[in-house]
């Protein structure tokens, strides 16, 4: 950019200055990736002079976005400093709201969990939710010991969709009034921090993609069963999210029972399960944990129960096959966590209703999948933020 | 490139030849947007010197890439010699191979077809439908008096999908034999032009989204009805294919039917529309197509089954609503054909289905769609062909 540009620009008054920044951003980056490295290691590896280097890490240093973390001793040669980015530099925090449970936690920018809480919601209305996300929020900033102003950025998970022009959740029906206008603000005030919301099914698919079985896969898709039916679709490394943000809501996809049409999600969720076990003679105060257990210990009517759940499951799983030609469909969420009772009757099923037939498998991060795909959402922009704000310090 | 490298490419001499050639085709790329220009006009689109534009343009009518086309006598200024790239330097052919019909076009580089043929698929067993393509092939070639050797380019579009490793299409099952190795290999010795094969829906889409109503929009997703069912998907301009190539292959959905599950493309093709209206009381000799003639005259049993088929196609797009959220669903093939007797049937009983309505147009490009849309993937090789051939004599 010559001279006479940069003078219209106040805010950016230098090209050095610009310039410094964006080695300071790569360097840092390129950090995370290494973990801790010498200064001649990142010359190497960005290809920046070593005297730049050793200045643009001075200026890091200055503004705690790296640190010393030890020294680096080779056979010959002198002795090097390592450097690393600073994890406490900054905090991220992950929500995980579901008709069951409340998971939160707050995340260094290393993405190590620092502090967290899972709480059951037993929430009636959207008000009595607000509160409890507000107040389990503040529990696990002040349990992690961290300053509230340094917890830069949060993202909550939710079943349905945010939608930004109508500023509500649309198609959440298993949280009673949570789709009411002004709610996502409403929490940001209360707890301070830019927040923002994504699907949890999504957020799932996320994390089990850069966290668990998903990485590497060309197109994968997550299949987020318990108290309702979700699907995430990563496409190349990207959410494929369809034209408005809607794909993946496979717990509409029509489910033609008797006597008539029900949606899919009515068919395969935990609910239906404890509804099938009913049917088939369990009694008492059931859940789908309880009907998987006791299918574990060899009761009839459970077994029955996760048998029909799993040729369920075998049709959800088809539908996403012949619509999308995933190569690796994971099963998780509630009931997906009963993945091993699940899994030989829906790859059964699945032989018998197509030959499309993707990889199954259980999701690694488990329960955790949805708060870890939060984290590592929240994390991204976080890291931005912290570095834009230590910068402009210097 | 340093004169050094150079050397080490024979089959590029020159640093000026290639930059020459970069020129000409970023020319004609332009000139083949804009219909005719100008020398001006050019140098103005491409930021190109008018020197380096009238030398390009020189040696591109040099070799029958480029062609005056007349003159443009402007208000002011001099009157301009107008260019216009050579629709005759290069053909493409298009075939659409369907269980009914074999369509088989030839196009010039503008795009026009400068034949065509239409003729019943009457062959039983792939040897006969291959002679037949072949054949037709060659008369089309002949009709438009084109020397065969300028068809440099062509593309066949098949139910099902070719696998490149087993050389063979797959998942064909209305085309008995046609998924025997080597087919595309001895279509492509017998008419002596470069082929490619590619899934049918999957070309309709592309064609509709180039020449018909999918133009603009963010997921577009094209549902063929005829003697199969297939969907091709258009995601912001490119095909969205899955891990496989087999994204759309909706035919294999399961369909809940008693006594067990069928196949949705058993439960939508037009043998279905025909067996439904025999259920209802029809009888004699029927294809769909009469069905829906029978129906648009008021026929008791044609308007049921008319109807019936409006409901399960409902089910099919609410079931590309829930895994993809396109914004835009268009009804093509044979039977999507018949849609202004259809749509307000699927209209109705999506409302029943599913909170996720896309809009759902008809095709405008009809039975023409698959041909279409060969042509138009066709013509993308051509192009490139033509060039670097005619280039390479200058």
């Amino acid at each position: 950019m010559p001279a006479s540009d940069a003078a219209d620009q106040p805010d950016q008054p230098w090209n050095r200055q610009r310039l410094r920044s964006t080695n300071e951003r790569l360097l840092l980056d390129r950090l995370r990736g290494l973990g801790a490295a010498s200064r001649a290691q990142l010359a190497r590896e960005t290809g920046l002079s070593k005297p730049t280097v050793s200045s643009a890490l001075a200026a890091l240093a200055a503004v705690g976005l790296v640190r010393e973390v030890g020294t680096h001793a080779p056979e010959r040669g002198r002795t090097a400093v390592l450097y690393a980015p600073d994890p406490a530099a900054g905090y991220a925090l992950g929500v995980d709201v579901g008709r069951g449970w409340l998971r939160v936690a707050v995340a260094d920018l290393d993405g190590t969990l620092v502090a967290r809480a899972d709480v059951r919601n037993r929430a009636r209305g959207s008000g009595a939710l607000a509160d409890l996300v507000v107040s389990t929020a503040r529990q696990v900033v002040a349990d992690s010991g961290v300053d509230p102003a340094e917890v830069v950025h949060g993202v909550v998970g939710t079943p349905g969709v945010y939608d930004e022009k109508q500023r509500r959740v649309r198609y959440a029906m298993h949280l009673p009034g949570w789709g009411r206008a002004g709610l996502l603000e409403d929490l940001r005030e209360a707890l301070g921090v830019p927040l923002e919301m994504h699907n949890d099914a999504n957020l799932a698919a996320l994390g089990e993609y850069t966290y668990g079985v998903g990485a590497g896969s060309r197109l994968f898709a997550y299949i987020l069963i318990g108290t309702g039916l979700g699907m995430g679709v990563v496409s190349e490394g990207r959410l494929f999210t369809g034209a408005h943000g809607l794909a993946g809501e496979i717990g509409f996809l029509p489910w033609p029972g008797q006597p008539r049409p029900e949606r899919l999600e009515d068919a395969v969720s935990g609910v239906a399960v404890v509804e099938a076990a009913r049917r088939f003679g369990m009694s008492g105060q059931l859940t789908a944990k309880a009907v998987f257990e006791a299918a574990r210990h060899g009761n009839p009517a459970a077994l029955r129960a996760v048998r029909l759940e799993g040729e369920r499951i075998a049709h959800t799983v088809a539908a996403a096959a012949a619509v999308l030609d995933p190569d690796l469909v994971v099963l998780g969420g509630g009931v997906g966590h009963s993945v091993d009772l699940l899994l030989g009757p829906v790859r059964e099923h699945l032989r018998a209703l197509t030959p499309l037939r993707p990889r199954i498998s259980p999701s690694r991060l488990g329960e955790d999948a949805v708060l870890l795909g939060a984290v590592a959402t929240a994390l991204g922009t976080a890291r931005d933020t912290v570095f834009e704000r230590r910068s402009a310090r210097s």
